[in-house]
């Protein structure tokens, strides 16, 4: 429609709200970086195991802009290697000729390796420095929550099941869960963090590339020495076509995605008009309507929640289905998808952060909506004392919609209750069972493991 | 990783090399120039039922650069509406101000309307454009595949099931099947396009403002002149949280990748070199290995395929979760994902199409594969000769390993079957049924309506 | 942990409660019943084709009690050939060992047939008469709402977006969307119902064993045949590996299962105390709760519009991995999970229509919610009639929070507002655009057609 | 189709061969039986934390089968359950109603506890008893696996990447790489089996019955006294609607299935008559056809894997959507999902078990794919060797298929390579890296934790 000459796509987050602004760690940019930097770590390694000259790995690392976290700088072009990708499928190819072609130690690059040992450990580089962000999007939001549960720990409210008022809850014992939710998905994320492993084995696996020009002692050392320059994991062996490292990274992105999801699964609920409980600090306006503050944050993160999950499944497909040394396709359909798993996985987590450090409770909404059951609300309470009392058909008649007038006043009327404190009993204040405790272990400062 | 400064992510395709090159109707710019195409078509529309004057229509189209197949050159930027769009949630929002702000008849513009209308509507011709090019790719596909099945219609080769020989085939007649599946799929697709509605309903689907502004005429009439200026369909009513168009889309799609999805399993069997009965024209090289030969289009097709049926899923969610007047959350799942659906039917019809048209079959490799089995493969036939014969129990040991020799010299020294013609018995190529005729079907002219 | 002797599962639906008690046209039985349908048919049309003799097919029918509808009581176990399934990895090669063990016309049972056929055909089968029941009920569903859109047609509501109130809208265009979706669906379904082909192929999809045994025109005719016995569709040709008859039913299956969805999600979210616009006739109790009324209808038919979408992902999937003449593994995919899909549209359906025939309004809870923003509710077209008069910022003042008072005095206490009927401006039911048309054409008798 | 009365569905495996004979522990009886043990568990719970008499849950134990692997013999009826459930959504309802109508100590039952507690602790006794199967299984299939490695250590084959011939490895690296999988699957399952939750909280997650009756000190004992009874965990508090513990075993099951997935999936190409280096020690037969021996576990543990992804997906989304204290379909998606998800866990592991136990190899065609490229399958090391020598073009055309006569010989007939070890330099044997090395990292008797 736009243009006679193909041009590659430009994806600048148009469609993306939710990940607008955040996902410059996974950019084609960032992304190019990564490839680039695993070209020179491999070379870099290969020196500090004695195979190559320290000087070579120097003079390449001067060219390519190599710093403690990463290239930089290098002036390749990722439009030019993503169009030549296509023809052999991967953009490594065209990257290692392009490396050559700039003519500084030619055969020093891409030594024993093969594409997958760039392409999937590059990944890892991108994914380590988007869960370094996700994890601090994540533990702003945990901490805005504790804090907010803290504050909000014995404001009584209407526990809601299959959305109907059940018994009453607290503020802070609700939002206690949401932060339960996020630090366990931190702590998984952390985990993931830690075990992000490069891969280095050749076309098979087998580093025999590198054994058959420096030896096994070289080969097997070179691994470790890869993996120093990156800062990654050394695996026991090449992961190659066994793809958990990737499967396990995708479950804990979308973990990460499902915590926030709930947090804004309720805020959505909870800002309704009608209820209006919560508020987005910060609400969206409309192209429309002036009046309307929309919980704009909560629908984003929803949006990521409703995606995340069939983009982990994708991963879990092609990791089944990842034959032989190099399967047809499956690796082939990891790249985008995880890389989308980090772009939602960023755009939520930092939505969420914005949006917990911004929520606003209404009190008096929080009570209005508690008092709508006249009392019905602690029914499962007066259930208990009261059955045994006046037997179960009257209790339902008492509790059901055909009683007229107010609950504390019938139940003042019943001679079987005149013993009772019916204040106290239809009190949702006295039925918040452990709330508050609750509320407590989830915000403690060290209840950070999970 | 690699600034400081918050860039939205550019991408353009290096880790989707299945549609890099490709997807230039879905990029970035290609959905502002139909965001823009949908805001004056909304003016024109207007000015069409009597309700502005036409000179502002006019003076709009050419400000921003209206032609018949959308709107061109208007010089706003995706990138400051991505940025922008995450503050309301969606980029119509900004679009809006950029376009009021423009000066040109900013009174005219989004009357009436709300961002689902333009949005939406903006999507529909997005992929009217990106389904046109699908269908043409697809159709070369099938034309291709058409003249190869009739070419080697009478190519007999080893029918498989389970990855095993199980009866003689054809070559013609598999590749018949794979025509089938295409033209079906190109008949939803043609559906599908031609059902393409506009969405306008306004922000409940009342048009109440344009009621309200120019009466219950003019708004009865406005959805018809707004799909007249597209060339999009008008729905009998605002589809607005009724999502089938979406999701009838998507599930077009994914039949559609489906059915190269299938082409390039085949293809990607086919061409293993133990195998070696078909191969790619052109295939691609490796960063390492220089005598490989890789199925390389049949592999970004089979990515393709493991990714497309999750993103449907993700649309239909999003149709069922469309909950009110618009969803919070669910209708912003749907672009992106939208999107990524039309790229990966883009990509794969393309590679399709290069595929089919290279497509070389090795007519040795597959008589010398057909002949693997030492006539077994039509013991199907020898059964039903030779059970009545010798009984179930030699028939068994007879086509079993335990039998040592060829099967014809076995079956010339049984005294039962002294009076059968052995070669004719054991020839695959008089056991091939109605491969001939099923090919005819697939491939005359006139098959192509499914 | 049950017993040592190892039973096959007896699934009941003790976990599936949407569909436990309307999933009987799927069980094991009712597949079983196909599955001997599907091979008596077979006889029988090999019979009509001149190839058997009529009197076997007679005999086998009686043997296995042929109906109109199919074979019942032929006293054949689920459970042993469940258990007997795994080692061939399917159900015919012990039902047909079980059938020829019989004794009653041996020779004529599944001649050139495969398991495929026998199996696919069966599962169309069972579609069929799902279908026919899910159609039936979601039938049920639209006359129910459509009768209930007609009679709230003027009933004034505060349409939502993004959980916000945005424009008024009626109770009776609301639920005119849900019709629509709900008639398209149907419209789906019957499309897929009236094309449900039978496969007939052989092991290949050639008919190679039929045309070896009695020539080509049984054969060509056999299809056709076998067909009219089921009541089925004969394709062009064997669909075999080309898997769109399965993808498109699900296709259907799901777009069902999302357009009740859709109406559940809405019913979820009106029947919220804090909102009680609408109630399910006959709520759910609680095991602890006496005054819960648990709108359990909804909350089933979201269970399964959660559930639908990534099971028709797997029926894609099977379909583009369908390699060569039969997979290994994605067509065995395809039945569970086909079967649960149709689980899924019968139960859902089933619950839609119950709900949709005792769905209740609550007009007073309507006219309060739609009140509650003190007419901003219109602000829309305030914006249009004020903004002129005083300007965007008095205009926002007025109508942001910081207003106090009533809006409908703030309005007449304006000097630019005088000549207004500001009663009228703010009356919401003069708001509503088309909603009334939308919800005629969506109810009339004739609108079925989708 | 099959009767007039409603009957729930038998599901008893018939379209699951894959899990049919594996699964009694996830049946219908075994959930119930997990039922029945959580809510005598919480009797005993209570008696243990004093607050009601032991000798009431004596009572119980005894009435209803209580043993240390839970209650047995109870006679409940699952199908009465199933039915019963619908109307309340959960079988927790009706169950409470059955025992309290059994008439003994019905006053001790189901105190302070609300559905989901018995339930959700009822899946996790469940899983735990099918972990520990799965666990069995694959362990088993780890040590066939890892002695089929050490065996076949030394056998060189042909190494494929995206179907090609690459450069060799060795039979036992690439099981090797198998047995890494599933011990890191195996891992995860122990720590997700380990962690397993019991859910105590009450309607809203306070145990707000619980205090209100017995006091705080009771209630903040009961879980731990609760899940001591069990051999479940005790959590830091309720997990309620923070649905981890649920997608962590659910990404636990995926990861398992995606371990053997990647098994059958190599397998299923080695087994292809063409390749035939491999065997399943049991193929499965054909309904047709005698010669066939059909690669069937790997079939069936294929299709499980095509499946099983999809489910964890739901049970993520299901986890996202869990609004407020219980959610309104979300809560109800998890459980068939969850126990689908285990079934094919079950299936596949125990299929998994079987063909790693009769695995074959052929090494003569083993040897013979090997030779299939006359040496190129180490031009990666040629070209390292020889372009140096001379050049790149002439390399290239060496290689390529331009060339005639063995590469042997055309290497011998090679001026500059005169001083080379000829075949030395072609033999696959001597490029095998450190394959060795990594088969005995991953088969050492200490190398399972992941």
């Amino acid at each position: 429609m736009s243009s006679d000459h193909r041009e590659p796509s430009l994806d600048v987050g148009l469609l993306s709200p939710v990940s607008a602004g955040h996902d410059e760690s996974v950019s084609d940019a960032a992304i190019l970086d990564a490839l680039v930097t695993a070209e020179v770590a491999l070379v870099r390694g290969l020196a500090r195991v004695g195979a190559l000259d320290p000087g070579a790995a120097e003079r390449l690392s001067a060219e390519y802009g190599w710093t403690d976290s990463g290239c930089r700088g290098h002036g390749l072009s990722a439009t030019d290697l993503a169009l030549a990708a296509v023809d052999g499928g991967n953009p490594v190819i065209p990257l290692v000729g392009a490396l050559r072609g700039r003519g500084v130690e030619p055969d020093a690059i891409h030594r024993g390796a093969t594409s997958q040992d760039i392409l999937d450990t590059a990944l890892m580089l991108v994914a380590r420095e988007a869960l370094g962000r996700v994890i601090a999007d994540l533990d702003r939001a945990a901490r805005a929550l504790s804090a907010f549960a803290d504050e909000h720990a014995g404001v009584v409210t209407a526990g809601r099941t299959l959305t109907q008022h059940a018994v009453p809850t607290t503020v802070g014992a609700r939002v206690a869960g949401w932060v339960r939710g996020i630090r366990r998905a931190v702590h998984r994320l952390r985990e993931a963090r830690d075990a992000l492993p490069v891969q280095l084995g050749g076309a098979a696996g087998t580093l025999a590339a590198t054994v058959d020009e420096w030896g096994t002692d070289a080969a097997a050392a070179l691994p470790s020495a890869f993996a120093a320059e990156l800062g990654l994991m050394a695996p026991d062996a090449p992961w190659h076509t066994e793809r958990w490292p990737v499967t396990e990274l995708g479950d804990a992105l979308v973990q990460a995605v499902d915590a926030v999801g709930k947090v804004a699964a309720d805020v959505a609920v909870l800002t309704r008009p009608e209820i209006g409980e919560l508020a987005e600090g910060r609400g969206g306006g409309s192209s429309a309507m002036p009046q309307k503050q929309n919980p704009v944050a909560s629908a984003l993160i929803r949006s990521a929640a409703l995606r995340a999950p069939q983009l982990a499944a994708t991963l879990h497909l092609a990791s089944a289905f990842a034959v032989e040394e190099r399967p047809d396709g499956a690796w082939h359909a990891e790249w985008p998808t995880l890389r989308e798993l980090l772009r939602l996985a960023l755009g939520s987590s930092a939505q969420a952060a914005a949006l917990a450090e911004g929520l606003v409770v209404d009190r008096a909404a929080v009570a209005r909506n508690l008092a709508l059951s006249d009392g019905r609300i602690v029914s499962e309470r007066l259930a208990r004392v009261l059955v045994p009392r006046i037997g179960k058909e009257r209790f339902a008649a008492l509790i059901g919609e055909a009683s007229t007038g107010s609950l504390a006043g019938a139940l003042r009327a019943l001679p079987e209750a005149a013993d009772l404190d019916v204040d106290a009993l239809l009190d949702p204040a006295g039925y918040t069972g452990l709330a508050e405790r609750f509320v407590g272990d989830a915000t403690a400062p060290d209840s950070g493991r999970a």
